[in-house]
């Protein structure tokens, strides 16, 4: 039994996989009409942070994994040391908090941002004062899809931005010249082994990722670069399961933006458009058992989100988007609300162009709005 | 809410692709282990020829399919002029039924072998007195993986086997010379539309699908005939979903050997095989959504059936399957019993024989059985 940690999209994807293998899973929901319940073999309702939830939730699971960060870090660590096979581990899960993160890496040496760890407006200030204004501030936890990240363009606005986050710890950096967003997904099992999928692009907008294109287009150096560093991280952190790594493609080079030490929005692609998905991959992983190919299953292969409409948007037309060759619909089954990742949809092709016209063309006739008329970056 | 009566691999099947377009699946199963139960949303456990059971179990659904064809069909007739939506049909379900689907071929002008429908042994005398021994035998109903065909070489073998069966309708033909043995699905919407999958061989043994390959490597002629009868016959009969249309290759050209009126064995290699599943355009068909392109997602699919061992058989060993690259394992978490089917793997590859290899060389990893010696059957 494998027991996943929130049964938001990422479990449920994770338990679909888990089918085939015959797998059994388990999910610790908030509701049981969250977007795993229907996937998974059982359902606990409870809260992650609640000890007693907790402990019940663990036992009879041969290993304990998650489809979210949201999980106090000593508790799992006070599990781990009762004999709980938790993977990725406690000490890989922390690197959720950006903090821990930048702090690690940069240690390490892999190229991260100039960067500091503050809970002052005026420690925002003093390190505007070295590397100029604006500064890009993010909460160390509880951010996610844009949220908890502040571009703050002056004194008074890190004073009313952090002032209003009452002594949370926030990471700065600098607005960088960010020319690309690439991401890179490490699967590792314990005993070592590791296996990489291509690199994507990801096309954001305030923080939240509407699209992937597989493979990206980018500079084979800088792509060796990338895929060496995503590699070196996943052994330096000892992950398990898969590992997202996110960079920025700067003036500078390859830039580690954030880690992910779960499934991630970057890998969905995979379900069709990788030999094996990310999700069986992260199900092997934490298994111990053998690494599946990671290679590209078409020439190219192109995700777009599904996000929630205003309230005003006109239903979904689930059988305009399937009415387009090629468009694999995932939906999550989750309440809508504006904004809010509700589903995606992935199309292959011969080359990057077709796949994500493809999938636009079915997000359009999913969602009823225009076409995205974001275009491929370039280099 | 779809409905499947059964909850066997196919239902088990059909249930995780429905997850990605948020269809929620109810199915009716004998046991609450049975392999769906896992992959459905909800589960029902009752008898499908009770009609309270039946009852109980439509209620609700929107659509009700099918995962084995063992269901009375008056009683799903009756269901059907209540209202209830059954697809496929109760008539095209009647199709099941070997001698009706004989009789109703022929009388179309379908190619069928030479066949009687017999209930006595004096009238398979006849048979071989216009055709010659040995007659192959086979029970209208309640027979699959070669249970229910006999093999007759003379008359005193008719009287033995014919006398054991009561009664019970057996449709008789000459044994064929079969030079191979293809499949072909054909998925088809109530509004007509339908979508054909590249044709597959399929590697037989005891009556019992080992192995299929896709795609066929026949004449392009006896192709083109096999493609446009199989499509000719889902339109004839009003297929919706998934039919299944396999054939004999013999010196008189194609000959339809039998229909499923549902997903099939000879399909289950378009999870990675094909654009989109048998299993995802079952769905689509049933509940009249465009269907899915069926075009290969590369260039040529094997897959073989895991068969339960002996008694005595070793542990089977997942992770030895999966170390195999590229190897897709499916199991269906059924107990153990020799001959039974209890899983399949996939796998692509740049040709058949290249792909072939690899789910031998994955299945024999699994089993620990040596590889299948047949060789894949070339014109």
């Amino acid at each position: 039994m494998v027991g996943i940690i929130g049964a938001g999209q990422l479990a449920r994807m994770t338990a679909q996989a888990a089918i085939s293998l015959a797998v059994d899973t388990k999910v610790l929901a908030v509701l049981p009409t969250d977007p795993a319940c229907v996937a998974a073999t059982a359902v606990e309702i409870g809260d992650p942070n609640d000890p007693a939830a907790l402990q019940r939730f663990v036992a009879g699971c041969d290993v304990v994994t998650f489809d979210h960060e949201r999980v106090d870090p000593t508790l799992l660590a006070r599990i781990e040391t009762e004999g709980v096979r938790v993977r990725p581990s406690a000490a890989v899960l922390h690197f959720s908090d950006k903090a821990h993160q930048r702090v690690e890496l940069a240690a390490h040496g892999f190229p991260v941002p100039p960067f500091d760890v503050v809970t002052t407006a005026s420690e925002v200030v003093a390190f505007a004062a070295a590397h100029d204004w604006p500064v890009v501030a993010k909460t160390a936890v509880g951010g996610y899809d844009g949220r908890g990240v502040f571009v703050l363009e002056n004194r008074d606005q890190a004073v009313a931005t952090i002032g209003g986050l009452a002594g949370r710890r926030v990471v700065v950096e600098p607005m960088l010249d960010i020319s690309a967003e690439i991401a890179v997904l490490v699967a590792r099992r314990p005993s070592g082994d590791s296996a990489v999928y291509p690199m994507v692009e990801t096309i954001q907008h305030d923080g939240i990722c509407l699209e992937t294109i597989a493979p990206a287009t980018i500079d084979p150096d800088l792509r060796t670069q990338a895929r060496n560093i995503a590699e070196s991280i996943a052994e330096t952190i000892g992950s398990v399961g898969i590992l997202a790594v996110e960079f920025f493609i700067t003036p500078d080079g390859v830039i580690v933006n954030e880690l992910a030490p779960r499934p991630h929005n970057s890998g969905h692609w995979t379900i069709e458009g990788a030999i094996t998905s990310q999700f069986e991959n992260h199900v092997r992983g934490i298994l111990d058992w053998p690494l599946g190919d990671t290679s590209l299953a078409a020439p190219a292969v192109a995700m777009a989100n599904i996000l929630g409409g205003a309230p005003s948007a006109r239903p979904d037309d689930l059988p305009g988007a399937l009415s387009v060759s090629g468009a694999h619909v995932h939906l999550y089954a989750k309440p809508t609300r504006p904004g809010r990742k509700l589903g995606h949809i992935t199309a292959t092709g011969p080359d990057q162009t077709v796949a994500l016209h493809r999938a636009r063309t079915a997000l359009a006739a999913f969602t009823g709005t225009p076409m995205s008329k974001g275009t491929l970056h370039d280099h």
